[in-house]
């Protein structure tokens, strides 16, 4: 049973003996990096109109979640278990409502280093559209996380990524 | 342009003063709190071909996805900004593959205390799935993370509460 | 020489060989607790006009400066050695304004636990200061922190302190 | 109302859009970076000579807040928002007891990277002393932190900045 | 191949699926925990002679470790991935020099909670030694580490262990 | 009494006047490290086949332990206070049942930067073997960590170390 199901690739984190590693960068050349993740938190319109009437005020929901996001980002070694840790050089997270139920988070992230950069901007966005949730619960629980993914990603051996329509939303 | 606009409600974590703080749970009652959150990770069918294949002999990646959500899960007050800290007493991840293109992820969460843990179930659930993202992002880049929701909630006094069909995908 | 010397009194973190403990608090009664500190951040008044012109606006340095403090007072324990890990029910930071040239931070801490919350203020305050000196750092290098200490503090076996103005400002 | 107040200059982290960011960095040049920050405790004579006493005999109490400063500097991401990670290759955290009342404390933090370390520095120096508060404050409630800035900085464009004596105490 | 191997237990950890997960711990009776680990680091003499005079004049060494076991306890959730957070009321972690070549590391945990602190005296323990490992790397490479274990174990369900010298050193 | 006695040589994070400091190592040059630590856990011959069966078929304990270790060894300047943080570019974690009652743990970091990795090796072997302790020890509480110690290390100015069997066991 050993040989590989047909489509089945190897895993570059899963080493010959089945056990996980942190994949050896060493040896890659460090290049500027640059990725960018997406997701659209869905919501009853009311949370929206209150969401982005408070935040025409004060911005206050808005500017919690950038702030948890950027955090988040820059933490995510620590959370996603064989992440390289990195120096960001920029993290960016903003919020777009799309009216009449959805606001749009986006997340971009910045390095000069030997891997890519995909894992912390789907963090940053990730947990920037959870801290909404989070502050926004009480009223509407039914909301939902959808489509949460890498939009762009540059630099590194494998060049530019740049997200089709055939899977994406 | 200080009334607040038709539909919009009052923000439990935002203060009249238009800051933030941590809402006051001081004088709710500790009770038994249980909460599960689940998303689904779209992605090739070789890629899930690959992980299951993977899954029958050693099992790495997803038991990999597991530790990271429960981990996360304890973390939970460390990334979402308003959250309270919690001593939680039960964490699960849990994934069932979705042939022929998705898995899902499932995490429940439960304590005793004075305020509800599905952020703690959303986390879980949301890193878990990111973990697999990161660990197959070279066979696949165009995973995308769908449907994150709560799905249940029990406990507080507020009740329980069960995603229903509307609202949900 | 191991007597103490006149005016030294024993610290409660010393043990009797010399080395440093997390003092036992398992005896203690469980008492609700709450801490206020507060700490002046001193600017060019230009730099005040900056950031209060922004908060009019977007509140932007404020309001990330308040998360931060937040997060780091439920972060306390990983910064004050010999702190004891509380389930922190209430977190507030807040910021007035001093023209011509001061913001004035509070930090107030609430939970019910069998140990105080003072260091979780003062850790709060610090942090949000610290923030703010973060952001307006490249218009304004001389800032200071003044005056950061505890102005209340209620619960527990010694009862009620409010700072006099014998040694406070 | 978009128009600048007067005296009101461009805040770096402050986006365009009003929201917040981690500036990009990675234009910048990485050269040899050091600040030093320093801060005042004043507490009762009482309490010093308390401290002073441990510490000829064991150094606890200095000692412990010179361990809590240094992992807080290195921490200084994590509790700072829009900080960028840094490799520190050097923090150090000194005592001087100033007779009757104070411990002046100093953080000098070196790195070599693309953004300076004066938070770092504040951050150490800040921690630090609020240790010395905490493994006090059973015989001390009335300390305060006083005068915490930093006094030198050098490394990076904007060359080297000492404090002068106009603005600092 | 369901069946358990002669002498295989069942893994309180692992559930029936083969995932694993945090055990619930959600009806168990909050009682009194103690735990006590110890280890031994073994060194060459003249390494400990030089720790043992510092130790004399100023303790830097084994003050730095015992701080750093004392915060490692309390991280332990953070560390080891099905533990439970606990409010630990109790850390101290002692050295005892045995002469010639050898250093005692001993760490005792207590706090009132659904689960026991074992793990969390390992860690300190653990810590604690390797932080003396780190201090004196530059002076002696061949240091190793013997003996971790849990020594005792008070309260829970499973009452008192005291570990016999059958299995331990 | 300020002379060193007999054999006492100076240790590197022992600043003249007696206080703990992160050694300067911003001149050292960054080169590649590499840096293995083993560690053997020892157990009763019906935990090691316990483990064993449970890895034959799922593999969870070691797994969980193996990813314990991968991020204990990423957090290592965060446990041990004088450590500098390094961006590392491998960590792998292994396992070899030695029949009829021990583990081996093989940790092994590498990274290019100024300062070695032995810590990092040493905190990840600690972790993934104290993470299979605490999987385990509701089945066997005589468990202990026997031979923790560096077995090789690569790369700096003092060039290449092997432990030789004199010292080790």
């Amino acid at each position: 049973m050993k040989q590989r199901p047909r489509g089945a690739r190897r895993l570059s984190h899963v080493s010959r003996d089945g056990g996980v590693r942190m994949v050896d960068v060493g040896a890659k050349r460090s290049t500027a990096r640059r990725a960018v993740a997406r997701a659209m938190l869905r919501m009853k319109p009311a949370t929206l109109r209150t969401i982005v009437a408070r935040q025409t005020k004060k911005g206050d929901v808005l500017a919690t979640a950038q702030i948890a996001g950027i955090q988040a980002a820059k933490n995510t070694p620590a959370l996603i278990p064989l992440c390289h840790a990195l120096s960001l050089s920029h993290v960016a997270v903003q919020f777009a409502p799309q009216r009449p139920d959805s606001i749009l988070v986006r997340c971009e992230v910045r390095c000069t280093g030997q891997t890519g950069v995909e894992m912390e901007a789907l963090v940053g966005a990730a947990v920037a559209a959870l801290t909404v949730y989070d502050m926004c619960k009480a009223i509407d629980r039914d909301m939902s996380l959808e489509q949460l993914a890498v939009v762009e990603k540059h630099g590194g051996r494998s060049g530019s990524y740049v997200r089709g329509e055939r899977h994406g939303a």
